[in-house]
């Protein structure tokens, strides 16, 4: 069961991906389409990719960190045959123009930074050779992430016992990532070491990543789960539904504090309330060891038409006040375990993080 | 600040009402058109008031009641002036047909059978004659709930302080009722009686009554609200904005154990793990001595499709598998009080409750 030549019983869904060679193009899961239809796009010019970027084509910071990788090497394909000065001023034309697709992504600015990089170490060659190392280095971000995403799955199936029922809220899975996902890749990996899996999604409301994007994810994939709202979560644990809930994060403070989208907080409590454990699978870039604790993580307001009028129906009077933090924070206390790429860190303490978040940390998503 | 002569700051709303003499209507709001239009309906025939009860443009036990009690009054408006047996029989048809219009609701067959028996005992009058005594009768079951509600609101407001933060969950409101609700009426009278609160309303998936309904009738009558998602809830106790949870009840056990629209037993775990009071307003007619526990309250499973399709819109994939229990139960050891028209129960035992419940019980509500 847990021999890990066994062969994938699941369906590979590719986020995105190259096709060819430096002439290539970028192609993409058009997410906004999503759980509706699977449309696929080819990005050809940079244009494309930008605009896949800033419409939310392709979201979650892996992703999008790879989607601007690719997304310079389609940038400069008119540039294959042209001088030095002419290939950098359009390289560096390319990355300054991908940056502004979404202003506060990190991974976006790390992955265009690491492309500029590599291209000025690669100085005095032909541009065409240039391009070519170029689309390795975009390769090698891609399959780092696909390697992240598989070394969380693999520790994080380790805690899951065959039949057991786990929650999971919004979306931690392969459509924010290149591969697995965070949350969503403990999911898969257990699939892969022959256990059966039952997945309750919690819909996330209010833009319902976990009924538009998990509950598709892991349909797709063959893994049973059924849908459920937020407030149905108690009462799935209440009847004995579930025996463990993984989630993923968006921050985590030294101390384990974690940040992770609203909703998520409640989970961790009601889980405590009935003797869950609740794990949290993420990267170790997701540790931010100049935070100390949770309370130091803003917390960001969104528009309140996301809750008002959920799905271009308006749901809620006018002029109504509406309150929509985006994110919460679930003190480490609630946490049963970590889930990272390097390990699992359990209790979750300070000590235990910053001795395993040490470990030849790759400045990847910081 | 208690003072009960308080001119009342608040506009009224009437879900429902008669205007006029034996020969006038029932006029009610269509609920079914709110938040976003405020539209009066006229019944006046038999037909209409089923249609009414049926759609859902008058919902809520206490209310459903209330409108087939004057749907009667309507139904045997074309027999004021004919003989003893034509007038029985059209009485008979128009209660078994009303009856028919929403299968499950207790108050509406009560209402009608209440309708009945005042009828049969008015025996011998001419038939104009106990037409009004019927109009009579629909009117004193519209007070009764009137008092109902305003008796509950007067005990719950003792327990709430001036400028409190309070939760509420789906909708225990006026449109439910002919007057002020069960849990708003406690808001109510607290802002009669001159103080200042500040109420969370939850959406409450998946039907969002809480964004409908709750939104809608506290702001129409000027009381400070704002509105989240279910699952921002533990996020709002945990900043400290709310002092107290105040919700509904459908069904209360001999224990305590109260069944309520789904996410009151997630709200009654959180308002628990941040030291907050959990309070259910209630009539006693919600108490069901035959039921020892919540064990025994059978937990109805409702549409898939009020969840994938929640907002007119398809928002989880084609074939999704759903679980949508409409209701959880909260066991009697997180309920801080049961506020009731007689009373406050506090705390929540079984003792106490049997006590309170055996007071003069009317049959109103069975």
């Amino acid at each position: 069961m847990t021999d890990p030549s066994h062969e994938s019983p699941l369906t590979p869904i590719e986020t995105l991906g190259w096709e060819g060679g430096v002439e290539g193009h970028l192609h993409m899961i058009d997410q906004t389409r999503l759980p509706i239809e699977l449309v696929e796009i080819d990005c050809r010019d940079a244009e494309t990719v930008w605009e896949a970027i800033q419409s939310l084509r392709v979201r979650g910071a892996p992703a999008i960190g790879i989607a601007a990788a690719y997304g310079v090497c389609v940038g400069i394909q008119n540039v294959l045959d042209a001088d030095e000065t002419r290939f950098y001023t359009r390289l560096e034309e390319v990355a300054t123009y991908l940056a502004t697709s979404r202003p506060t992504a990190v991974n976006l600015f790390w992955a265009l930074e690491r492309m500029k990089k590599t291209a000025w170490d690669a100085r005095g060659r032909h541009s065409r050779e240039i391009a070519e190392i170029l689309l390795a280095e975009a390769r090698q971000i891609h399959e780092e992430d696909r390697q992240m995403c598989r070394a969380i799955g693999r520790h994080g199936a380790t805690l899951l016992a065959d039949g057991q029922g786990v929650l999971t809220h919004c979306n931690a899975g392969g459509l924010a990532t290149s591969d697995y996902g965070t949350a969503l890749a403990v999911f898969f990996a257990a699939a892969e070491s022959g256990k059966t899996l039952h997945i309750y999604a919690d819909e996330t409301r209010p833009l319902l990543q976990g009924a538009r994007l998990t509950a598709w994810e892991l349909q797709q994939r063959g893994i049973d789960v059924t849908l459920i709202c937020d407030s149905m979560a108690a009462q799935v644990m209440r009847e004995g539904r579930v025996q463990a809930v993984v989630t993923g994060a968006d921050r985590i403070a030294a101390n384990g504090d974690t940040a992770n989208k609203i909703g998520t907080y409640s989970v961790a409590l009601l889980a405590a309330a009935h003797d869950i454990p609740f794990y949290v699978a993420a990267p170790t870039s997701t540790f931010d060891p100049a935070i100390a604790t949770g309370h130091e993580i803003p917390i960001e307001q969104r528009d309140p038409r996301e809750i008002t009028h959920g799905f271009g129906r308006q749901t809620a009077p006018e002029g109504i006040k509406v309150y929509n933090p985006a994110f919460d924070v679930t003190p480490a206390r609630l946490i049963t375990a970590i889930i990272c790429e390097k390990g699992i860190i359990q209790p979750v303490s300070r000590e235990r993080i910053a001795e395993l978040v040490a470990i030849d940390n790759p400045p990847y998503h910081k």
